[in-house]
C-alpha cells in the first residue's frame, strides 16, 4: 500500500478559484473506489502503487476536461515496504501525535 | 494569510520511521503559534507569507537537531491575494465539498 | 506531450548518499526511450501523459530493487495543450531568457 | 550550503504563458547574487538556508508584482550536512553520471 497526495493546479483559466477542478478530480477519484482524505493543500489517496499512480494520471486529465489548457500536478508518493502493510492514513498521523505527547 | 504545506524526508538514517522528525518539527511550529493541521503527508500551516516562511526554515533545520544529517524537504504555497483575506484552511475543503453535491 | 520531474528519495538507508537510487531509476528510464534531462534536483521527462506516468511509476519502484524499504518520491507535471505540440525542455528555458534579456 | 528549487505557477491569469513570471522571479533571483540555474521545471538556487528561503520568498512575492492574484509554488530543499560542504549542483549530477557509466 502506497500513500500519495495530488495537487492539480490549472494555469491560464481567469479565475482564481479552483475548486471546481478539484471536485471533478474527486470525482474520477471516487469512481476509483480507493480510499482518500481531502486536505485545503491537496487529496491524500491510498491503494496500490499502480492503482494510485493510474487514478492519478485520470484526476490530473480531468482538469482538460473541465475546460484548463494547461495544468500543473504535483504528487507526492509516500511507499514503504517494510512492515505487514505500509503506511497508512491514519497510523502516520496518530505515529506523530504519540510522540508530541511523550 | 498564505496557506503552505511541508514535508520533511531525513535521509541516512538507517530506520525508516520519520515521526520523530515531524513530531520535532511540529514543536518547533507550536512555539510559532501560527494555526496548522497535520494530515498524512505533512503539515498545513496558516499564516502571513513571511511568518510561514520563517517557520518552515525553523522546521526544517529541526530535523538536523533530530540527528539527521541529510534532510529533504518539500513545502507548497498557495497564496490568494484577491479576496478580504486569503484562503483559509477549511473554507477550501468546503468549497469542493459543496461543489461534489451540486 | 507533457513535462515532468521526479525526485526519488530513499528513506532509512544507511547512507545519505542517493546517487545509486537515482541511477538505478535513470537506467529504467533509458530503457523506455522518453527524453529525459538530469538536473541537480531531479529528473525531467518529455513524453506523452500515460508514457511518463507508467516511466515515473518503475523509476519509483526501481529503488526498492535498489535495496531501499521506504521511498518518497515528488512528481511535478506541467502539460499543456493549447499549443500544436505542448510545452517542450528547451523551449520553456529559452522563453525565459528572451524575456530576461528584453 | 543548501540546494533548493522553486517553481512558481500563477493562478487565473489570463494566459497558459508563465513565462514572464518565472523572468519577473529571476530577476529578484539575479539580485541576491547567489548561484543559480534554470530548468525546464524550476529555477535551482544554492546557498545558505537561510538566504536561499529568503530569496524564495521574495521570487514568489514577485509574481504578485508581476500582476498575479493567485500565485502556487512549490519548493524542494536538498541540505545535506555531513560533508565539509554539502551537496552543490554541479556535483550531484556528476555523481549519479559516474554510476550510469559503471
Amino acid at each position: 500500500m502506497a500513500i500519495a497526495e495530488i495537487s492539480i493546479v490549472p494555469v491560464g483559466t481567469q479565475t482564481t478559484s479552483v475548486s471546481s477542478f478539484v471536485a471533478g478530480a474527486v470525482t474520477e477519484l471516487k469512481a476509483s473506489g480507493l480510499d482518500y482524505r481531502l486536505t485545503p493543500m491537496g487529496t491524500i489517496i491510498e491503494g496500490g502503487l499502480e492503482q494510485v499512480m493510474a487514478v492519478c494520471t485520470r484526476m490530473h486529465a480531468s482538469a482538460f476536461a473541465g475546460g484548463a489548457l494547461r495544468v500543473y500536478t504535483t504528487i507526492k508518493i509516500d511507499d514503504r515496504r517494510d512492515g505487514d502493510e505500509g503506511p497508512r492514513m491514519g497510523h502516520k498521523v496518530a505515529s506523530v501525535e504519540r510522540k508530541l505527547k511523550s
